[in-house]
């Protein structure tokens, strides 16, 4: 940090430091448009923070974000009640709706099983996924969690839980990201893709 | 803009989106965590950011950044008064504190002559300069403008404006900047490094 900078320059340079993605030189930089911006902006752009971060929760059900819990995606009439979709993190409910290739419902996780850094069953939000399940309505569980160890532990550990005649759990198809050439992919991938082949006739 | 984003986080987004050097994606990406990490710490970065705008203004006499104005570049004792460099902004002051090689004071011009955008030397602060350089105390002016057609136009300004017998007016050198080989360097940057060679011995 500049030594020349005035204190409440440096000391806003590094909190702006501490948000994902901005160095200290990108901090600066901001800190110092700041201060010379109009003050009303700044006003806001500070009230707009506090107020996001107050109005903006999880959904009591399904976990993704939300200002009204339950959620538009948990009440919206429109979309199937049947299909569960479960993630790790409440910013993949936003990806996947982006992407608008699912029309079901979310059931977010809070995070992933992993026994190395104490993350065990009762660390998610396993309960809240079998009273919903116990409510008898869904059929499927769609598992749309991270394709490394402890995403591989974590489907394995629902399928087992919650799996079985009355709803059947998937796991997205694991291949050959859209739009790329075979030597991009890596071996993992390849293998993967290979186990996954489909029949085209 | 993500459709799905609740109102409060879209509207953070996209204020943050406003500021130098964050994109639309890292704008999201800032405004998502900042509704997912601690109330305290939202607080604090909005109350910095309205403190810095408040508190940090420009030094009445230099126009550089400060708290305090008079600054302390302005009032410290120990720096050089007959030497007065000009900068354009005041962020340039913070650039050649950095790196530390001048030591004696600055003037904030607060731009630069520019016709084509309709900025006379009515709108910099040519008359506080003037004030200073009454006092008698300056003997060097020293330019610290870009190297555009701009800058050059400034700096001709000023040299016929202020410069004379009392007062020497010089410019930064123009020339290859250190570490670089000669293939990096662009036609004009060799012609005027070129142009103003050094003797050696």
């Amino acid at each position: 940090m500049n030594p020349r900078l005035p204190d409440a320059l440096g000391a806003l340079a590094a909190a702006l430091g501490r948000l994902p993605g901005i160095g200290p030189r990108s901090a600066e930089r901001i800190a110092l448009h700041v201060v010379q911006s109009d003050p009303g902006g700044v006003e806001q752009l500070a009230r707009l923070l506090v107020e996001a971060r107050q109005r903006v929760r999880s959904c009591e059900q399904c976990g993704a974000l939300t200002e009204a819990s339950p959620c538009v995606l948990c009440t919206s009439p429109t979309r199937d009640s049947s299909v569960l979709c479960v993630v790790e993190r409440a910013t993949d409910v936003l990806t996947l709706e982006k992407a608008g290739v699912f029309r079901g419902r979310y059931h977010v996780l809070g995070g992933r099983l992993s026994p190395v850094n104490g993350v065990g069953p009762e660390d998610l939000r396993m309960g809240e996924l079998q009273r919903r399940l116990a409510g008898g309505e869904v059929k499927e569980l769609v598992l749309a969690l991270g394709t490394d160890v402890e995403g591989d532990a974590t489907a394995h550990y629902l399928a087992e839980r919650f799996g079985g005649a009355a709803v059947r759990v998937t796991r997205l198809a694991a291949g050959l990201p859209a739009g790329t050439a075979l030597d991009f992919a890596d071996e993992l991938t390849l293998g993967r893709a290979l186990q996954g082949r489909q029949p085209l006739v």
